[in-house]
């Protein structure tokens, strides 16, 4: 049996093997606070690469970043009825603004100090926002409003896991504002479709488009679009979603502004975001039984350089050879800017050292002793297929670029094939029962990935697929549609949608 | 009298023009929630700026980011006397986790999401990130920590003021463990010394790096250093803290180590932070009777182009040479980046685009017109000094970064003037009591500014200062510390200390 770093691996169990890449990564932990983890450096500098592309993105489509605040007064949860049915059920509420020492000097809530109203911890923030956009807008002048924010919000889950489900984590909410129906859902598709842009050419993780069914929208949205990927285990995750409003919230909060011909008009609004799930997303999109595979668009570091010597009179030679190359890979373009490389110099075994980078996940690990030096070159890991060559240093700075673009591709690739592989189209039940059957009764978490099926919404389907715990994750954009008939109940069907067991 | 464009001016009224100045240059508005601001696109385009270069900065000399939980459990912050002091009286806490319609279907929190032990929605961070720092660190090999984070942050303020102090505010908190007392305190100076690098060649505001003296430390710090800038009111503002911590939190936290002689150690702490009310010290610091005055190194945009025209064939030559222009500028090098440049073709009349850019800030305008394209040249304007003058087009390019750097430094040469000329050596009670009298009656906010005084800390210091609203902001760092007495009780003294009415 191969040893791997990872324990147990993904065929044994995909759920404990996702958890161990992520300490073994050190990308983020568990904290004291229930549900809330501590995400580490090199987790963060993954999302901190994410936050500054999708930044970058949104100001190239016309929006602007600004802040409001964390907290929501009860009262505006209750403006939108949909919304607070989808929200206010678990959420953090403050009620208090004081501590005091009780008789035995334990601090306690001062009673004193209780809010006349509480105020929520935002789960999501269309209501606050959208009280603020009342005021900004009196004239079609005004519009549209294109605005994004990046912030921690809270929803109080009961079962959570790193990344994938937080009680707090950090996102970004696009809240636009316009005047016409159109516009909006011009500004929805165009979100949906930078969202995949991203997620496909950053993450390297391939999505399908789709809007999603009646039952699977976002609490008070006419219609929720969604970006769905296939993981390793052939679950769907939701990886982002973008809403057109319509007037629902503008008529809850009161954004109207007057027209060219004088009338008043409620706005169209959207909503849209993606969050700190994209780095679990990752995670479960690329890494192996060693453990995490970065892409290189998004790695904090592309290359390691991992000097080896045996004495002072070595490392003397091999140091500064290490350090000069350094300089000259940095010089290097890659992607959005130069190429980003590290120099491990602790004082820990080789095999150690080496193990730390590829749990870690950098693309490139390059090792360089005095005879590597002695041939002028370096003796280079490649983390995403393995291979290991001996490359000459004037070669590999020539070339860093080339090979983390063929990474990039390569994550891109892999995964688009575990997708296609694990995709079917199906009309009968029988063959639908089956697909979703996991073969290995040892791993039910693996089963045969997505389904597409013609279907009719209504209650004997959501019965279903409750019951098989499996879900409508979207009917993708674009296509062809030829009718038929759901596989459940023979009713007539537009359009196949993509059945998966998920996130 | 001559007309502004802020009413009040200055010296009529500082802190309504400070609002004032802040709502015409649409920088931020109080929200719905009491005491929190909404941070609008131009505001937290500057704060946006202030975090890329002290991000910067802070990677610089070898920080990393991560993420910490937003609350606190209610017992960690009780394991720091002091510090528990300090936070724990005003503090939003989190009691619930659900809520649910009462009888009349109004949402109320449920009785039953009471959660045992309520939350704390973080004022600062020391105590959940020295739990987990206790976890990470075992060796010396695991020492130095060296940690950012960018965060919001809530302390339940009574009178509130946009930026300078609101309940919620955003920040920076950098939280260092070292092995020993030397490296702490080398890295407490180390970062204090990045912010005043940062105010004074970013914000291009002059401030003075100094100790506070014992009753002004951050709760449970050893010692804590300080910033302080010269307000136009005269008053000092407290820019940016950093505190040596000494051992006092890793005790509470057990953040304990085996030094190199396999001996258990307390490790040794710092923070530091800075935060959006940074912003406020720019606006009054620079900012005059017309608004808003943008430093150039931190201007969301260097130079807004104003494009003239009066009919459909003007506006068919004025735009093409205006987006040309445009592109030329922004081609050209300035600080860290490129240069920044707007155009505003927005249909309203020229004098009311033209004031727009004026109270927001934006340092320089050119105005361009049929006219000004048959000289080939703009109309160029400066924020901060007034002067218009017309520049041949090839010219403008040439010294466009020339220019910025002109107006930076004027900007900080200008308030480096401001405190020389409101800063006085005082010895005498009688001029101390008089130095810190207002001459008009009509205007107390404005008084003479800051006094270098001896002095002996101690109830009566204390009584005295307290009765005059005037405050020790710090002992300044290096100079030749000259002894002396007392101003007030005659005692002996070792150094001067910056005394002033403070924000």
């Amino acid at each position: 049996m191969a040893k791997t770093a990872i324990t147990p691996t993904r065929q044994d169990d995909y759920p404990e093997w996702f958890q161990q890449v992520i300490r073994a990564a050190d990308l983020a932990e568990n904290s004291d606070v229930r549900g809330c983890m501590v995400i580490k450096p090199w987790g963060y500098a993954v999302w901190e690469n994410m936050q500054r592309t999708l930044d970058g993105m949104f100001k190239a489509t016309g929006h602007e970043n600004a802040y409001f605040p964390l907290f929501i007064p009860l009262s505006f949860l209750q403006k939108e009825a949909d919304h607070v049915e989808g929200f206010a059920k678990e959420c953090a509420v403050v009620t208090h603004h004081r501590l005091v020492p009780d008789a035995s000097g334990k601090l306690i809530p001062d009673p004193a100090s209780q809010l006349e109203e509480p105020l929520i911890v935002r789960p999501t923030s269309e209501t606050i926002i959208g009280a603020t956009y009342a005021k900004w807008v009196q004239s079609h002048r005004d519009l549209p409003i294109l605005i994004n924010q990046w912030a921690n919000v809270v929803r109080w889950e009961m079962r959570t896991r790193l990344f994938l489900r937080t009680t707090e984590f950090l996102w970004q909410e696009g809240h636009t504002a316009h005047a016409t129906a159109e516009e909006a859902q011009e500004e929805t598709m165009r979100m949906l479709g930078v969202y995949a842009d991203f997620c496909e050419n950053w993450i390297g993780m391939p999505v399908i488009q789709g809007a999603k069914t009646a039952g699977e929208r976002f609490p008070g949205a006419v219609s929720t679009y969604t970006i769905e990927a296939m993981m390793q285990d052939r679950k769907a995750l939701q990886a982002g979603t973008s809403h057109f409003l319509g007037q629902n919230f503008s008529k809850a909060q009161e954004i109207k502004f007057q027209d060219q011909n004088g009338q008043q008009q409620y706005a169209w609004t959207t909503s849209w975001g993606v969050t700190t799930r994209l780095v679990g997303a990752l995670v479960m999109t690329h890494s192996d039984d060693d453990g995490l595979i970065l892409p290189p668009r998004l790695a904090p570091k592309h290359i390691v350089l991992l000097p080896i010597y045996r004495s002072d009179d070595e490392k003397s030679q091999v140091l500064p050879y290490v350090e000069g190359l350094k300089k000259e890979l940095e010089a290097q373009d890659y992607s959005d800017g130069k190429v980003r490389v590290m120099i491990d110099d602790r004082d820990i075994r080789g095999g150690e050292k080496n193990w730390h980078h590829v749990k870690r996940g950098v693309p490139l690990r390059a090792e360089i002793g005095p005879k590597d030096i002695a041939k002028n070159g370096v003796f280079l890991a490649r983390r995403d297929t393995g291979e290991k060559v001996g490359v000459e240093r004037s070669q590999l700075v020539a070339t860093i670029g080339q090979r983390l673009t063929e990474i990039q591709d390569n994550l891109f690739q892999r995964a688009l094939k575990m997708r296609e592989d694990n995709t079917r189209t199906i009309d009968k039940l029988d063959d639908f029962l089956a697909y979703f059957t996991p073969k290995n009764a040892d791993n039910p978490e693996i089963h045969a990935g997505f389904a597409m099926c013609h279907f009719a919404e209504g209650p004997e389907l959501d019965e279903f697929l409750k019951k098989h715990k499996v879900t409508i994750r979207c009917i993708p954009i674009g296509g062809a549609g030829e009718g038929g008939t759901c596989f459940l109940t023979g009713k007539p069907s537009a359009r196949r949608a993509v059945f998966a067991k998920a996130y």
